[in-house]
Order: structure tokens, then C-alpha cells, then sequence
């Protein structure tokens, strides 16, 4: 971040001088594949040629909707409790699925393995991309981003079925993947996502709550 | 700050150390006030003894819905764009309103001349609370926050309908109250809010972006 400008907050006009204001910036970015649900049930996606995102999520997505149940993400609330759908879609890089690969020491790592809707690649440390981001893909679709998606075991159990005598990858993958493992998000505007489409990352901009 | 931990996220789990991750953390506050909508196409709010959150937003309230239409804050869309729906409430802090009219040299600056949906009252710096925090009402109600309400000249104007001789608010509000002009969110969860419940307060992890 050495060039990025740290802008404290005008003087007089918040209560505290201490918070600094980083400003949002936009970044360069371009979609490189696009996976929708395979059968009712499986946790994996097949690569799709187009997804057409509509208000709620993907059409025809399992995971579609304005709100969902709650599950083992949301400890805090009752299982199955009906809450707002941040988890929409599901948003990889390429470049933090090939840094998870390395650690895992396996020649690669699917997205459609680990449920992936869709792949980005040019954004460096993509799955510390912050809430409230925006991706605006090239033919007016926006998708907002709610944050890093947390690596389980159910997606390390996908991988270990994929890659022959390496049952350790079950447990392995959540360590491994932290941080890297992409981020959710749902859809602000409709539109059709399709593979070379650019895409304009909108950082906004940021602080650390001090209090 | 001082004695917020800054923890560097683990060696071998990020592609770069130069991330700091600063836990989440909760907060205590308490709900002191609420306003439903007034007139249809009126600003103004006005207090209610009692609001029910719903999926979408207050029930009856002129803002409720899973989408709306774009206006001049999202000058990137086309006027009237539907777009996915954050903006399902406005909170307010005590403190904020109280400083805001300190820098106006007025007795004081009503929640509901400029629209105010919930009043919280115990958290420094409120409307500096991050995108992504969380409010758990007391009764089960949880309000998601997308972030700073910017202060506009038809709040300015408002505020300048109540006080006499000071048609100078109208301009001033917006210059005073920035950054101070609390926050917009979503329902997460239904419930019942009215003043006198607590609120647990959750500020999610933060980090700043380097890129």
C-alpha cells in the first residue's frame, strides 16, 4: 500500500481525529469462468458457458433467493432461522486457488471442486477484497461482495475425492485455504456474467473502527 | 486503539504478511428511540412506540423492499436502475446528532427531521461502525450495516424548516454532519424494535486492503 495516500479525516468534521480514511480505488480485473449448480444436492458446479444474475442470486442457482436458512456459519442463530441472502455467489481467484494448490502440494485446485460460481483473475490477495466491494462486470451486471468465505471440511472432502490417495486433503484444506478460499456476495444489479468479460473492482473506501 | 490486539494473520496462510487483521469485538448500546415513515413523500419520520422488522425492511415503511431504485447516490446507474435494496434503514446515534449540532450552533438536531429510523445511544464514533457489522436486538430482530449515510441537502433543507432564521442550515448540514450522519442497513433477521432494548453491537474483523 506504499502508494496508496492515508487521508486523515477533515479537520472538524468528525469528533475524533484518530480514525484514518483510506480511499476507495478502482482495480482491473477479468472474469475467467463462470460455474452454476451440477445436480440437486451436490456441492460441486459445472462450468457453464453464460449465468444470468438476477435480483437474488443466479437463476436456477440452489442457492437463489432473498433469504436462506441459517446453517453451522451462523452459530448464533437457531438452525434454519430464515435470514437475509448475502451468499449469493461464490467468487475465486485464480491466482488464490493455484497459492492453495502449492500448500496442498497437488498440481491444482478446481474452483468447481469447492462450489465456485465464479473465477476472476488480476486482482492480487482477491479474498481480501472488503465488504462493500463491487464488482461491475463489462455488460452491467454488479455483484456486492459480504466478505471472505470460510474453508470447511465438506469442501476439503470434495478435493480429496478428486485427487487419488491424499485423504489428507480433507482436513488439510481448511487450514490451507484460509484467507484464500474467495468471497461471497450478492447480486446489486442484473445482468449476464460470461468468461473474458472485464471487470471493474470498486474498493470503497475503508478504516479501522477504533473504539 | 491502543488496546485493540493487531494480529498479523498466520504465517503460511496468506500469500503476503503485510495484512494486519484486527479482530472482531462486540459492543454494548441501547436502543433509545424509533420513527416510522410519516406522510407518503415525506422526509420526515415520526416516532412510533414500536417498529416490526421484517425481510425487506419496516413493515409499511415507504423503504421496504429487496430492491429500490437508484437515485442521485448512485450516479453510476442509470436513474430509477432497480438495484438490490441496503438502504432498509436509517440509524442514528445520540452522540453523532448531538455533535452535529454543536457544529451548527443549534439546541439540537432531531432524529426525525432528517429520517431517522432507529436512535442508538453508548457507541463512540457510530456512524465510523464498518460495513458488515451486525445489530442484535434485544427480542431477535439483527440489522446487517452497509455503511455512512451521506449528509444531503434535503436533510440540510429540513433541518433548516425547524429552526427559525437559519436558512444557513441548509447548506451547513451537509459540510457539519459528514461523517456523523449515522449509517444505512438491512434486516437480517425479523423482530421487534423499541426503545429501551439493548443492542449487542458486532464489529466484524477488519483490515485494510493493500493492494
Amino acid at each position: 500500500m506504499s502508494d496508496q495516500p492515508m487521508l486523515p479525516i477533515e479537520a472538524g468534521t468528525a469528533p475524533e481525529p484518530d480514525i484514518v480514511v483510506v480511499p476507495g480505488r478502482r482495480l482491473r480485473a477479468r472474469l475467467v469462468a463462470t460455474f452454476a449448480t451440477a445436480e440437486p444436492g451436490d456441492f460441486r458446479t459445472v462450468a457453464a458457458e453464460r449465468l444470468d444474475l438476477i435480483h437474488g442470486g443466479i437463476a436456477g442457482d440452489r442457492h437463489h433467493g432473498f433469504t436462506r436458512h441459517s446453517g453451522g456459519r451462523e452459530p448464533w442463530f437457531p438452525r434454519g432461522t430464515e435470514i437475509a441472502n448475502d451468499r449469493q455467489l461464490s467468487i475465486l481467484s485464480l491466482e488464490d486457488l493455484a497459492e492453495i494448490a502449492t500448500r496442498l502440494d497437488v498440481p491444482e485446485v478446481r474452483p468447481e471442486w469447492i462450489g465456485a460460481n465464479l473465477v476472476v483473475e488480476g486482482i492480487a490477495r482477491f479474498s481480501f477484497l472488503p465488504k462493500g466491494t463491487r464488482l461491475f462486470f463489462e455488460d452491467g451486471a454488479v455483484v456486492a461482495l459480504a466478505g471472505q468465505n470460510a474453508p470447511c471440511k465438506i469442501a476439503g472432502r470434495a478435493i480429496a475425492a478428486e485427487v487419488p490417495d491424499r485423504p489428507d486433503l480433507e482436513l488439510g484444506f481448511p487450514k490451507a485455504a484460509k484467507r484464500l478460499r474467495g468471497v461471497i456476495g450478492w447480486v446489486e444489479r442484473p445482468g449476464p456474467v460470461f468468461p473474458g468479460q472485464a471487470v471493474s473492482v470498486h474498493v470503497p473506501e475503508q478504516w479501522i473502527y477504533p473504539a
